[in-house]
């Protein structure tokens, strides 16, 4: 008898979960509280977007589930080769991301969403009801029973045999497993406020670029700032999505129109040219400020198989690391393992998700946290410059037996989070160790030829 | 003109906050989803209690509310002046908690809290609305407004000034708070599950305890064995309620009778004569399990003084301190004396609650978690008996000077609770050292008796 899964929420990782599933012969239902975002204008643009940047994790878990369908929804990526570091005098500085040429990629989080959506339509076990708001779920070992609110303001009930909660930070399916487990949950905002901002195309084709580009699209331009910061990732129409970071007391002290001018033209004089002063201001002004909320639980399923909670979810995470999709992809391809590697026996799948993914997505919330620090001010720092540079040496001579840590965070899907962690740590206390040593030698080499100077200056003199 | 106050939850904490509100003149409306408790026959036991201990600090908070009515409640309380460690042969042995004869107090919470209910009755602006149960707030600059279900089926709103959630470790106060605000929050489940046992009175009056009780009402009597435990705090009518706390895979491995009855024999034979053997197996077989949770969060409030939280709905601890009740109680004193402060201003009074009482609630909630650890092991080893003799020792000599850690805790109201954790980090140190120039001591003295042992039996030979 075929097996039937309510998959709730249908972003990036939901649509995911539904493909996966129906590839290996679920009946799948899919709910998302909005109606179908195919349908609106594509002017209806929600400003909270913060653009995605797809890597390793992300693409080979696409191609895990489907490569086709990989190939077909990435097809509109820009590849992103490096930061642009832009400083206050207007210089720019490239740091590439990867030792020999890795890249992490630009996507639009919409188009992402709508080609995933599409892609549904090729599956007849898989139907999407938009418009559904999960309300409730009466779970039983048997069938678990989701209530929805639809926008036709009526209640409507699914029952299947399990429930798939892909319906994000604030996932409503997680607070209804609540009541049925013993979940560990927190949730911590860090003091960061985000405002969307927008950089228009150029006005004609630039062949540097290859196209209308006023920056370089192969680029994550970041104006660094120490405790705040500017951001922006390319679009395929020539156009950048700008991000704001900031303190939130900052940005509520900027509270007034012509505070804003002041404080955009003494600290990006040259990215406020590039999005136009007046439009950039007025953004500032007007769009909505956005929260950053990291969100750990565990255990992240219901025994007996009867429901389980990916992406967001599970593990909200802030998006300094670039891998909140990244891993929400990848939480889909480990359970898909799992399932195969079980014949199916849910119950014993989920348990094992479990077990197994807490202490990589306990890694991956960490390390989104810790980098921003990096990204606001540790890349313009002389220390941390020095210490890329030699970590970059050891890893292009070292190859495989040295990575540094962004090549496997971002570039070694093969590489778990928590892995990654530890294997940095004993890599950063050679690096310590070397730093030590080189400075010893600098020392005594100087003390050296000091010495060497006084004698021949004493000779000199006699 | 008068403000308003609805404060949800009847319990301790909800009835304290009524009576110091309406105090300073409030209109207060206090709600519960309960019936009126006092209604109930008292053989409706809910068999999820854990006894009260009630210590300094409950008690001054009390006081402070008020005088009279604190002496009215705390009436039947009976003093407990130490732990009686119970050893697998049946052994008693005395542990005092006081270094000068201090003592907390066992209190029945459902005796306690009606008590506390009959109170209100002598406040003309406190009214009382059980059956009523929180299902939303709709929070605004002037007015907060209360949505609750009644059991009689219907949805009625009640509109005050501002609210004050006294509604326990799964408030729904909070999680409404919480669409306001960015608050940190998180939930953690320790790996301990809790029976209630019940030990009834004794058949006569027993003359040594001045009353029907089989073991002594004025000891907080511990069971320890090591990952597991059993307690008994005394009851007025002789009675004593107990709670087992085990790890949860222990009590579900004890999935027969058969098994329950070996393990208790083998573990608790005293306790279990005292309970009557047939009715206390019958009872772990058939009473609810409990799980104990940690709840923190902050801030505590929303701005504009528009709303508050009080007690286990901001702080939830697990009961191994005999804190909960105590911290929640002088949640109360807290709030009252910036309420005092700051004459009347809620706004800045709330500010400074969340600001100032964070640390104290922090530091409760983790001592209260290590406590475990203590009660249901430390208590025996013979390390931990040297180390808090000479902490008592050193109490006992430098009086005010040097505290042991529970006597701040327990009976020193005036030393909060993060300034009791610094204090004993401080003493520690010094105990260790002591124990480090001691050991030293010995060991030389050791050697130098070894020794003159030796030259002596050298000379005997001779």
């Amino acid at each position: 008898m075929t097996e039937t899964v309510n998959v709730i929420g249908a972003g990036l990782v939901g649509c995911l979960t539904a493909i996966a599933l129906a590839k290996r012969n679920f009946e799948v239902v899919l709910f998302d509280y909005r109606l179908d975002p195919r349908l609106k204008s594509t002017n209806d643009r929600n400003l909270r977007s913060i653009n995605l940047a797809i890597s390793a994790r992300g693409i080979t878990s696409l191609q895990y589930v489907d490569e086709q369908i990989s190939q077909k929804v990435l097809k509109d990526m820009i590849p992103m080769w490096g930061r642009m570091i832009h400083d206050l005098a207007g210089n720019q500085e490239s740091q590439n991301y990867g030792l020999f040429g890795e890249c992490i990629n630009s996507i639009d989080r919409s188009v992402l969403n709508n080609s995933l959506l599409d892609e549904l339509d090729g599956f007849s076990n898989i139907s999407v009801k938009f418009g559904h708001k999960l309300s409730r779920i009466q779970f039983s070992s048997a069938k678990q029973n989701c209530i929805f609110n639809t926008d036709a303001q009526d209640q409507v009930s699914f029952e299947a045999d399990f429930v798939v909660g892909c319906d994000g930070a604030y996932s409503t399916t997680r607070s209804q497993m609540q009541r049925e487990v013993r979940m560990d949950y927190s949730q911590e905002y860090i003091d960061c406020c985000y405002i969307e901002l927008y950089i228009p195309p150029a006005e004609a084709h630039n062949a540097e670029f290859g196209g209308p580009f006023q920056i370089s699209p192969n680029h994550l331009h970041i104006w660094p700032r120490h405790n705040y910061m500017l951001i922006a990732l390319s679009n395929g129409d020539g156009s950048f999505t700008s991000t704001f970071f900031g303190p939130w007391s900052l940005v509520e002290s900027l509270d007034s129109r012509d505070k804003i001018q002041t404080f955009l033209t003494d600290n990006f004089p040259d990215a406020l040219k590039l999005m136009g002063p007046d439009t950039a201001i007025e953004a500032f002004e007007r769009n909505p400020r956005g929260a950053l909320m990291c969100v750990e639980c565990n255990p992240y399923h219901l025994e007996q198989g009867r429901a389980i909670i990916l992406g967001d979810a599970a593990h909200s995470m802030v998006p300094f690391y670039g891998q909140g999709m990244n891993c929400g992809f990848e939480d889909v391809k480990v359970l898909m393992q799992l399932l195969d590697k079980h014949e199916g026996d849910r119950s014993a799948a989920f348990d094992e998700y479990s077990l197994k993914r807490h202490k990589d997505l306990v890694s991956i919330i960490k390390l989104a946290k810790d980098n921003y620090k990096e990204m606001s001010h540790g890349v313009t720092s002389r220390l941390y410059l020095i210490r890329k540079k030699l970590d970059t040496l050891l890893g292009r001579w070292l190859r495989d037996k040295w990575i540094p840590l962004y090549t496997m965070v971002s570039f070694k899907a093969d590489i778990p989070y928590h892995q990654a962690i530890i294997k940095e740590q004993r890599q950063k206390k050679i690096l310590t160790y070397i730093q030590q040593v080189i400075f010893a030698a600098l020392t005594v080499g100087g003390i050296y030829s000091f010495t060497a100077l006084r004698r021949t200056l004493k000779n000199y003199r006699r």
